[in-house]
């Protein structure tokens, strides 16, 4: 049960290199990435069209990409060039090629109808590419479904709990998220004026004991993707709308991109516009992220165990599931 | 294929505490057991109605058990108490709570018919919460179906062979049993007059160089428990019914609850009352038992992967097998 | 899918000893091995008759083989002698017996009607039990059907790209091989005339710096097994069907039996006629041969992951494959 078509999120563009092809499980489909001479990343079906060979054992040859098992050689769009003691080739000896794009640190694959691939549909979120913003790329490998995790992320009421002794706090738990619904899926506001500041953005800068919060997250249904705009500002200058001249702002990227029905790739991403390069700060912020993520990760995983032994239970909605529902709504829309 | 309504055992009273919740399966039902402020020994089901997150990941407050997905709290009767930002609770909003007693140091629950879970049909077994008995307690986690547990504890024949290195004898395994049926199961008496004592047995007492031996096994077959009366005596000082006051006496108790279709809990104690509170013998014998019991767990464990390639297979009665025939019917009948 | 009316290998007759049995499946039923007193190898059903127990568990005694869950005693006809404690034994108390032969170092079995067993079917293949021959036997567990390991030796192609760093060769690659249909399956020749000769044969002969070298493989289609006559010899000397008194030769033996729909039993052995008895060499050779048989084990067991996903795939023919597909087709027409 996933969107066909949609852009999702392959890979980071630094896991591609020239030398050694990446075979990688997207929707049920077993994909090889490579990069050409000139760097173009590619992605074929990781699967010979021969003997079913993984292509991702295989070689980068220039442009192309040859079998190991008996030597069949590909070109980049997925036709046979050579087959070893064989003149001919038939035209049937191809194996799939997906568009795949590279952008913005970023690698985007299609799984859907090809014609209805356009790349101007592609998520633009210039930070994780920009040298105002500082980061480094994230990922997780999440042993559950990918929906699960989209709910968790829909939903704020979790952080009191599963976060309680990392990133969670009562007044984040307590703020009721407004949403909003938007062309390409849901904007959810949350803010909170007058919030005492985490210990982190202290040591960033100075904003004073009290500040001015706001997250703003646009979801994005196809390719299960989730931006944020976050920040803190000095106290009563505004917050999100206000005077971004002093404060501490961070943008946020989480994208699922399901693996197999019970499996899922986590890519994230976490720039600060503060502390440009500072490669420790860097490192800190990811390992900071990713043990909250992990966090969610044992909720969730456990949560995938309980639903394989009673896969009909029915589930009970409250309050706080109001962008859960309508994000699955969203979703099912799109895949029936 | 088990019983419903019977009481299992669930644990060890020693196992739960007042700061962790305790996740266990039981007939295929996840169950979380934890204590309340005054120290009552709870069940719940381990899957909040919620998002099915299970409560064994949650925290025990007061006498109350709050998951620690979303927040919601339960009380010990498995109402929903509290849903954070939200004031109304639909009465649905609950999961099953489950009658749970502790009673001489085991936990004891019952996963079928609530209205016939009646208090005074647990086993009564002073043994394991008596200052005149000495022992540690026993788990064994199982690979095998409970049944296959059952076989084995119903015939002696095995004794010769599965334990020939350890706990078995020519003259044990040679002795019929005599099977005696009772409202509550099996009553099995295995009468070895004038036959050599173990090694550990000298130890304890001097009785001479030949022994009175009986061993009485009461098998239930709600609850699949074996409770065993066992002793030394002196040569021709009548044994089980002859004069008590110069023996060595062990009682023992076996328990199988079934956690799925292919693997249970094996929960048991070996009570002796000679050598109180010494707990290098405690030790000892815990650890004499445990290795004569992974012996048969290895056999059956074993036997069960068998199964599981050929489950149609038709396995063949021999005499010795009159206890375990016994035993299957009860169960059946009162499966069925 | 497989053949039942075959002698498949069971094992090396070195694996076995009249001290231990041995437990090892094929074609999905459970077989226990073992020698009687006189050395005589027997195969019986691995699973007791009365309750499933594994016999490779059991006891050898004498000519006879005892379970060790109950202490029932099978001849090795299967007939089962002994049951403790019960004095009649009902005809119907036996397991199955399997034909056996060992014959030059090697055990067959036989799983298919017994009528249809006849020893003088057997391969005669002297090298593995002659003083004039020097190996180590060899031995590699394989998580893949064996179809596919079939496929694997019936084609050569490969041998450029699997083995592209260890014992493949262009010339190896470009040869192509000549197929002859024979009562027992198929004899592929492969010859290559004024070939550079690998390093290790130029250690053990001087034999020139060109050499005129054969392949001469017989695959039997009953019981899977790859026969090769293989040799180097001067150049100009007629190779093999020359002038064999200044040559090196090789024989090689690869058998597959099943074990189960997905895991094989992969036997081999590759003797030679030069330094005989040199025991470093032999190991020497043995962990060469085994290196690049592992070699294919990654390629193919990666094969077989795709098939699980993608059992249904249509593998699409290339040149090189006509030894492959008349292979298949042999079994095919023998299986049906």
């Amino acid at each position: 049960m996933w969107i066909r078509n949609a852009w999702y999120v392959a890979g980071w563009a630094s896991e591609l290199s020239a030398e050694k092809p990446l075979g990688r499980t997207f929707l049920n489909e077993p994909v090889v990435l490579y990069r050409k001479n000139d760097g173009t990343a590619v992605a074929l079906e990781d699967r010979c069209c021969h003997r079913l060979a993984p292509l991702s054992l295989g070689r980068i040859e220039g442009d192309a990409l040859r079998c190991m098992y008996h030597g069949l050689k590909f070109d980049s769009s997925g036709a046979c060039t050579e087959i070893p003691g064989q003149d001919r080739i038939p035209p049937t000896m191809k194996v799939r090629a997906y568009p795949l794009v590279e952008k913005q640190k970023l690698l985007w694959i299609w799984t859907g109808d090809p014609d209805k691939a356009r790349e101007e549909d592609i998520l633009d979120w210039p930070y994780l590419d920009s040298p105002e913003w500082s980061y480094k790329p994230g990922y997780i490998h999440y042993k559950a479904n990918y929906l699960l995790i989209i709910d968790n992320l829909m939903d704020f009421s979790h952080l009191a709990y599963v976060h309680e002794k990392t990133i969670g706090s009562q007044s984040l738990a307590e703020t009721r998220a407004h949403v909003e619904h938007m062309p390409f899926g849901l904007r959810i506001h949350r803010i909170l004026d007058n919030d005492i500041p985490p210990g982190f953005i202290r040591e960033l800068k100075n904003l004073g004991d009290r500040v001015d919060r706001w997250n703003i997250y646009d979801w994005h249904v196809r390719g299960n993707i989730l931006a944020m705009d976050s920040g803190f500002a000095r106290l009563g200058t505004g917050g999100h709308a206000g005077d971004r001249s002093n404060v501490v702002e961070f943008r946020h990227l989480s994208v699922q991109t399901p693996e197999t029905e019970k499996t899922s790739h986590y890519f994230f991403g976490h720039p600060r516009d503060i502390a440009l390069g500072n490669e420790i700060l860097d490192d800190r912020l990811l390992k900071t992220v990713t043990y909250a993520f992990d966090e969610d990760r044992a909720m969730i995983e456990a949560q995938q165990k309980v639903l394989d032994i009673t896969p009909d239970f029915k589930m009970q909605p409250i309050a706080h599931d109001s962008a859960i529902f309508q994000a699955r709504r969203m979703i099912e829309n799109l895949v029936h």
